[in-house]
């Protein structure tokens, strides 16, 4: 294994974090908050210094690079990143447990949204900002950012990365060179974001509410910066909301395609059609279960497709307590908790696309059962599906239910409700933030001890990571020297 | 397709059902019951009257017999046996709704136990005993009874069956003949049984009681002929009950190595140690997690093994009630619905020999990831496994999955507890019978509508044919003429 361009990547990846604190610290200088930024600085010393030496160290690294080393660097500087990243919240007393703090920037990085916290108004802005960027370099992830501003050299480096990093269970290049395809995921990533603040503002939201619900829009996070989450911003805010979060929980390769001319293949993907049904059709059966609740039918309406939008999407914004809801909705947002956005966006959870060719394969094998002799190919608009990436499709969704149940598992030791249980494990796993019950959109993650914490950490990780990266570090196999 | 075929074997089955229905009868007539004895006479009449025109009209059907013939046979069969099964609890009046008494009979074939009466002990002693005799009869299978008592020709016909009607992802014959094969199971089921019932008639339980305890464990279905289930016995019937689960949740071939004297090749069965390290596992945590709220650990211990014996085997018979045990208790139990007994065996659930499949892929799966370039095989007993063995474990957990989400939200359009829709799905697919809430040991399922009723009906028969037969019977595919 090849240690040093691990260490190398490592240390970049610290340094690129101490100016990602940049901003959050010119936010406490702005509001003139000194211990915030006091934290704050000496979290990027601590960056700077860890990272320069680990460059420094392992700067003559020679170019050998197995996918091997993808999934390490990618689950080790996660880590680290998170390690670092909760400092200046630590330092300034802000959160007073460390293990809160991690918890928070973990699900700040993972875009999952879930907060220890009963209430945001009281902490300083600047690291409100933090908090709320921790989605937006999260979302399409910090080392695609690497990949497309450091040159690192050519062999297996850049696709190893970006196949551990990206989500879906193939990662097309749009373009031949993998630094350029970062690049142009990055630019319509930043695009789709000015846009959103735009609207924000348009809407009279202030600048720095509009940045930090746009990084949590970006990123299908749903950290917010105020205590109700999106409930006490006006209509149309929300509307701007629910369209963008929506649109960010399409896969990138369609804005790619869509860019360069090729609308209308854009739209043949099946993938697009199906998020879009399930998006739409969900929302129609909630509006329709919840009339009863609320003063009109466009308001039902509004709300439920925030909310299907949101939790879909992975997001987790809120603008009502869905948790208050009736048994049919509630239980739908839990099925959609896992089905995710696509594959290639930001959004978390399985990926529309994995449900559609788990669907395939079902009919593919249940023809082959009922005529041993035929030949069934799954196929995706038109192109045949190998073997192997339906096999990978059902390996990931082996892993996924074994995760799942050791993780509930493993929060009932705490003794509380199943529905908490089981609900905060799919929102963490998946990525999205509120459960249901204790956890619901009035609720948050303090209930659980310490130990469920670190649980949910890792869920998280494992989420965003889709499992193998974070797997793959647990192995003893990876850690061999030779081989 | 060879409809008569299918025709001649479902009136096989129905003359079938009009000799199981005898011994009911008998017990009708025994304690003077009339009304339970005309309608189960009246029963008889109807089965034997659209078995005996079944039969003429399709006798002549020709040897061409292949996978699909046995789905559609299998999945028919046991509908049509339900839906007369049914008649002498609507008839008599005993239980008033149609859909209720299907309901109850689909619970009794597929060994689930599930009940929509809330007592027992105002029934007629006949139709006690036909209710607990169909546990008994669905446990191992009617077609494969079939299969060992009435010689129907050579050709695919016996393995089709067998497959289509047996648990596990791999049919093994113990003989080369299959109709034998089906006769040596039936014979260690048949023995299996009467040891039981001389275990319970030493500890004094009436001849009655020790018959509907047998059939119920042998099945591993759950439904009792007292109101508290087994809570009212003795410590050493209970005992005797907790070891006859046990038993019968092991695979048959397992006993038939034993017979043989192959007792070591028996005992190096991977699925069996895995089997019994979860039952015992499984046991002493639920015992340490409920010590506190039983007068000692010796009772604590007891009432564990019974539920845990109970639950995973999928019997469903209960001494206490486990919904009121601690969270952690109730997950487990939870979590022991799905894993289910081993193949081969009367018990539901997913099965244990497919957990250990998936476990292992998934680890071969990850070296693979580690090293690309590495083979790397699925072994169990130094057997290598077939891709295809694992790609059809994989499929049937991807189906398996997707009912479970259609089901629960199916079921949630009642507004019932999300406990309790779960818990219903979970007991009812894996052929459990009790769940958690509404549907505990304490609850039962009247509280379903219709509708739901029909929901779960549909699982009970998906989870005890594992899913491909019936949704086979669902596919265009199979109903065309040609092919």
């Amino acid at each position: 294994m090849n240690r040093a361009i691990i260490g190398k990547t490592l240390g970049l990846l610290l340094l690129l974090e101490c100016v990602f604190l940049l901003p959050g610290g010119a936010v406490c200088l702005l509001y003139g908050e000194g211990g915030a930024l006091a934290a704050t600085l000496e979290t990027m010393a601590v960056a700077a210094l860890l990272g320069a030496a680990l460059w420094l160290l392992c700067r003559n690294a020679d170019r050998h690079f197995y996918a091997r080393e993808g999934f390490l660097i990618t689950g080790l500087g996660w880590i680290v990143l998170s390690l670092v990243g909760a400092l200046p919240f630590w330092l300034s007393g802000e959160i007073p447990s460390y293990v809160d703090a991690v918890f928070e920037v973990i699900s700040g990085f993972t875009t999952t949204g879930a907060s220890i916290l009963p209430a945001v108004e009281g902490m300083s802005r600047g690291l409100l900002f933090w908090r709320s960027f921790t989605h937006w370099l999260g979302g399409m992830g910090i080392l695609v950012f690497l990949l497309a501003v450091v040159p690192m050299g050519k062999g297996g480096y850049s696709l190893h990365i970006l196949r551990a990093e990206s989500p879906g269970p193939s990662v097309g290049k749009l373009v031949p060179k993998m630094r350029q395809t970062a690049a142009i995921l990055y630019g319509i990533y930043v695009a789709l974001t000015v846009l959103d603040v735009l609207f924000l503002l348009l809407g009279g939201m202030p600048l720095f509410d509009s940045l930090g619900t746009a990084f949590g829009t970006a990123g299908t996070g749903g950290f917010g910066v105020k205590n109700d989450s999106m409930a006490g911003y006006s209509p149309y805010l929300q509307g701007v909301c629910t369209v963008f979060m929506a649109l960010f929980g399409v896969n990138f390769s369609v804005y790619f395609l869509v860019l360069v001319g090729k609308a209308r293949q854009a739209f043949r993907s099946e993938e697009l059609r199906v998020y879009l049904c399930l998006l739409l059709g969900a929302t129609v059966i909630i509006t329709c279960n919840t009339v009863a609740q609320r003063p009109g039918f466009r308001d039902a309406f509004h709300h439920a497709a925030f909310t299907v939008s949101s939790i879909m999407t992975t997001t987790g914004f809120s603008t009502v307590n869905f948790d208050l809801w009736p048994q049919l909705s509630r239980s739908i947002l839990l099925v959609l908790m896992v089905c995710g956005a696509c594959a290639g966006s930001t959004g978390g959870g399985i990926k529309t696309v994995r449900l559609v060719l788990v669907i395939k394969s079902l009919r593919a094998k249940l023809r082959q059962f009922l005529h041993p002799r035929s030949v069934n190919l799954v196929r995706v608009e038109d192109r045949v599906i190998p073997d192997e990436t339906i096999q990978g499709v059902n390996t990931f969704l082996a892993a996924y239910c074994a995760i799942l149940i050791l993780s509930f598992l493993l929060l009932s030791l705490d003794g509380l409700s199943l529905e908490t249980n089981i609900s905060a494990t799919l929102a963490c796993l998946n990525n999205i933030g509120p459960g249901l019950d204790l956890v619901g959109p009035a609720g948050n993650y303090a209930v659980f001890s310490a130990g469920s914490k670190v649980v949910l950490m890792l869920d998280m990780l494992l989420g965003r990571l889709e499992i193998f990266p974070l797997l793959a570090m647990l192995s003893p196999h990876t850690w061999r020297k030779a081989g």
